[in-house]
């Protein structure tokens, strides 16, 4: 069981093709699932909670009657919270208060100006009325994501944070639950699946309608909030993990093969790449990712990850790295040198800046208090990380005096009728003020 | 041909039932389309300039051999603002300046602080490299649709707007070129429908890969956007257009026809809706409507939508008209009463809010300011207006300390191993301290 790295270097001719090859990823769009998904949401669309209770026992191999059997009061999540270990009790609320604290300056707020004439123009920002949040369960159950998704809801005055999560078998995560309590989740249902969203989405008796719906969850999940996405505002699908690192070659290379191995551990898909300029550093890296691998306990994910989809990039310089950077877009990226600020002013494209030798991404992932829903597969292009803005929108304002309407009036008058929409000049001639 | 236009009361017992028939849309997802669409676009990916030219010939009626019949140039652009007669060139300035003042202002920042032990955090903002902007061709040609979509890319920063405008017959809007000139725009392809969304998605030799794609369309190119969305960026797929007019019965009723007939103007599937709680006002403007109707150039349209999807509203008060317009989330909202700001704090949902008896939707639509691009069919709930903000991007930043790494370290180690993921913990672990 080798492990078999690829490796690149800008100096080659073909390497602008072997980058894209290496970045290419297209999630598989299943027919079936579509077929599948699309079932499930019109089902509980009609027969609302007695099709979530069946999806559930089904699919979660449950044996429950009613919903009361699917829904958590806060006093269980209080209890989540009271009964952990001191240590990740302290861990829970320590990362909690950081992310909220990060968040807080995320907060958007309404403006307006008023013209010489009167007339007043502005932007009121409000909350979502109500937010739903998926939670994976099972083995993938990760309390921080739980976290970084409701804090930005809370921070944003969202009133009502409707948290999904299915209890395959009834196992319930408490590490996840006491999560819950700190982010200020009003309700939870252990449902899970296409079903979850669905209810989410159309509502039922007994799970409120939301507003939009938000969190990571498995290619029945991500199918579902693309179908119902209109209907409900969701956030991005993501796709693999990806973490780029780029080093001048004075770090640690345990501590880079390391960071490297906290992306390749996410799944087999996952990306992890390392760029320098240092040839030398790249074959100690490569050395100490042989070295550590066998310590590793997920170690066959990581290998599969490291052969499939990982590179070590030989640049000229890290002008080049950064620029190649850009081009990869990445999810995570970190600038492991001493002065990072140098080279942050070239940084165009990524999801999350990790600066300097110390700031290993893991810290972003927990507790550095941005948050870890992140911008994957080069999407960092045109998107950002979830944020406080992700729970508040915008209403345009315009209150015209009559002189201003009376002004306005004259141009919009040209240019509606200019585009042959003659209600829209009338209506705006109305306003025109008598000479 | 008569109009009847709906009537509901709320305190008819049946009136959420009613009003929820009354909202419902849903735009027609037509499989045939989709399978056109998609093999366009694996076709321009494919062969690139070849097919753009060949589907532009087919369906634009065109003759052209390259790409160079499908490129105009600055001159041409600059040529079409400087002949315009001279109101059009007036209006066309005296909107881009007032769009372009109001959108300065939703321009974002970067910011970032320093904690007690060094660790620095942040949101950097950067625009956006490259956008594509789809103007429609033909007879829906709307050169302030150019002014809204490309003004704020301008002003964010955007390096390239490339803009993509079908000449169905070679016919060119000079009032849509003049547009492009004052609004910024870098390059125009005449080429439209789903090729010219995929030419800026997946780049050709001739037109640039974008990274955003923005603008109205018909089913072909919403379609097209919906497929290449992750590519790409998309602006939300817009439906039909609509206007909630909540009056307390004082605005003259020829206005508020003539406020309703703007929205209707645009196609038979746009929605007009009136709401007052004076029985008698809404019989004034029934009556309005039909006296003004037959002077109206698109009485047709405006009668087809008016009888389809239009409503008088009556409710007992204020509150309860604010109460229906929050259920509706409209797209425009116009309150027309004497003292609009003491409505403005009980409305949540709303794409742009008009207020005053003065401020007619179609000042909105040209040069109040604000976009004209809003979120429709009750999405108002969950999305934005069209801004500044959706050509910026952010990446978060975190740069620790030796010390703020340490003792961060601790705490995500917690977790990490919180939730089975070792190497995320032990990347972490590295950099804490030792005693």
């Amino acid at each position: 069981m080798t492990i078999e790295i690829r490796r690149l270097d800008t100096n080659e001719n073909d390497f602008s093709s072997e980058l894209e090859t290496l970045l290419a990823w297209e999630s598989v769009s299943d027919k079936q699932v579509q077929t599948i998904v699309t079932d499930i949401l019109d089902d509980v669309k009609t027969r609302g909670d007695a099709a979530v209770i069946e999806y559930s026992n089904r699919f979660d191999h449950l044996h429950v009657e009613n919903m009361d059997q699917l829904e958590l009061n806060q006093e269980q999540l209080e209890d989540a919270l009271n009964t952990l270990p001191a240590d990740q009790r302290h861990a829970l609320l320590a990362a909690a208060d950081r992310v909220r604290k990060y968040h807080d300056k995320q907060k958007q707020d309404s403006w307006q100006y008023t013209e010489e004439d009167g007339t007043l123009l502005g932007q009121k920002v409000t909350p979502l009325d109500r937010v739903g949040i998926y939670v994976p369960g099972g083995k993938a159950a990760y309390p921080s994501s739980v976290l970084m998704n409701a804090i930005p809801a809370h921070v944003a005055g969202v009133q009502e944070i409707i948290m999904v999560v299915p209890t395959p078998g009834g196992e319930l995560n408490q590490l996840v639950l006491a999560a819950a309590a700190v982010a200020g989740v009003s309700k939870v249902f252990t449902v899970g699946g296409a079903q979850a969203i669905a209810a989410l989405a159309y509502g039922t008796a007994t799970v409120p309608k939301v507003d939009k719906i938000v969190g990571p969850g498995n290619i029945f999940v991500a199918t579902a909030k693309r179908q119902v996405f209109g209907t409900v505002g969701i956030d991005m699908i993501a796709g693999p993990s990806e973490i780029l690192v780029v080093c001048d070659g004075k770090t640690d290379p345990d501590w880079i093969a390391m960071d490297l191995f906290s992306q390749a551990e996410h799944d087999e898909d996952a990306q992890a790449i390392l760029i320098s300029p240092d040839q030398n550093f790249l074959d100690q890296v490569q050395a100490s990712i042989e070295k550590l691998l066998p310590t590793m306990a997920r170690k066959d994910i990581i290998r599969a990850s490291l052969n499939a989809r990982a590179a070590l990039i030989k640049v000229k310089d890290m002008n080049e790295a950064c620029e190649v950077s850009n081009t990869i877009a990445p999810e995570h990226l970190e600038l492991s040198v001493d002065d990072p600020q140098a080279l942050l002013p070239q940084i165009r494209h990524a999801g999350a800046i990790f600066m300097g030798r110390h700031t290993s991404e893991a810290l972003g992932d927990y507790c550095a208090g941005p948050n870890h829903v992140l911008p994957t597969s080069g999407t960092a292009r045109f998107s950002s990380p979830l944020g406080v803005y992700d729970f508040q929108k915008r209403s345009s304002l315009i209150m015209c005096s009559p002189e201003g309407a009376s002004e306005l009036g004259k141009i919009a008058s040209v240019l509606a009728r200019g585009e042959q929409l003659e209600g829209h000049a009338r209506s705006a001639e109305y306003r025109i003020k008598k000479q």
